[in-house]
């Protein structure tokens, strides 16, 4: 394929500020420089800041890393709910997944990422000692240590694995209560096409059948 | 599906800037916001100043209306290319797309649009009456109106034969030669699937063949 022949500088530094983005190439940035170049001025100007805002304005919550307002996010903030039961996620996207479900009024713990040795990424770089320091105040706390609850929510791929044997060495020592995810058939699944690591696990943890 | 539980108002004010691009839905939005996040402050600053810079300080040629860094494009400036022969294009994509097949070296004309009646796009919002004084003064200085070409380079579809035809009536008295595209198989088509309307037209065509 021959060189791009950019009419201008701007426009060719604009492709290739966009193009940097993950999943863009070089013809969608054009597509969407172009889409820019013809909106008002007050709209680019508008798009542009918010995104510098939010690179340098945005905050990560002190207790649990979720981005956030101000130094606390507004779940830790939200006295209604169950501060003793921590949900440890990988990443804030998680955190807005299990969100939108409604069915969680616990708490989280955002990893900033996982243990993965291929991208060089170990306990260190992430939020662990953190987790371990705010479990170990809560049970310092808790006359009954297993009333305190640590879900691990982490993917289910040897990664994640990983990551969630290593944060139970970790915390078990303190007595907290650990569970994870359920694992199973996915609502509609058909079982035919259900892979059999999935559907054997269904059977080992099948459920009384409520009507 | 319920609504998005953003953890902060510069991510969500930042995701919603970001999903007024075409073809951006607000998942794609999200995982961009995020990727940005991670990147050093320099960086998402520049991005956002290319972009403002580009919509801020681009210039329009005074000749082809193509995108420039000034009050002359490129191509206009370039006294080595031919100047008697003006390619109408709709758009400074196609502009792009013709440069880089490095087979032409004339000069060009962008119409910023095409003749659409149901986007209420009508001839006065184009650049047909800057064309027809170009060719009106490009006649007026040549011996040989028949020497000065201006090449219909539209889309095949009815606006653009629209568009073509609307350029013809305007520019025809003027005596210059009138060209448009050739139509045909493209290269490496199979005669089998080629639609019967551009086998018709590349048989009626056709050409002195060259081995």
């Amino acid at each position: 394929m021959l060189k791009e022949h950019y009419p201008s500088r701007l426009l060719e530094d604009a492709v290739e500020a966009i193009s940097s983005l993950p999943g863009v190439g070089t013809r969608s940035a054009l597509r969407l420089a172009l889409h820019l170049l013809r909106q008002p001025s007050e709209h680019v100007h508008h798009f542009a800041e918010s995104i510098v805002r939010l690179r340098d304005e945005v905050h990560y919550c002190n207790t649990c890393s979720m981005i956030a307002d101000d130094a606390e996010c507004s779940i830790c903030r939200d006295r209604s709910r169950d501060h003793a039961t921590i949900c440890v996620v990988e990443n804030v996207r998680d955190v807005m997944s299990i969100e939108k479900t409604g069915q969680y009024h616990g708490v989280y713990h955002v990893l900033g990422g996982i243990i993965s040795p291929i991208a060089g990424i170990g306990p260190s770089d992430l939020t662990i000692s953190q987790l371990k320091s705010r479990v170990e105040a809560l049970t310092a706390a808790s006359p009954v240590p297993a009333s305190v609850e640590v879900i691990l929510a982490l993917s289910g791929d040897v990664e994640g694995e990983t990551t969630a044997f290593y944060i139970y060495r970790q915390i078990a020592g303190t007595g907290v209560t650990v569970t994870s995810l359920a694992r199973g058939l996915a609502f509609g699944d058909d079982l035919e096409y259900a892979d059999e690591l999935t559907l054997g696990r269904s059977i080992v943890n099948r459920q009384i059948f409520k009507p």
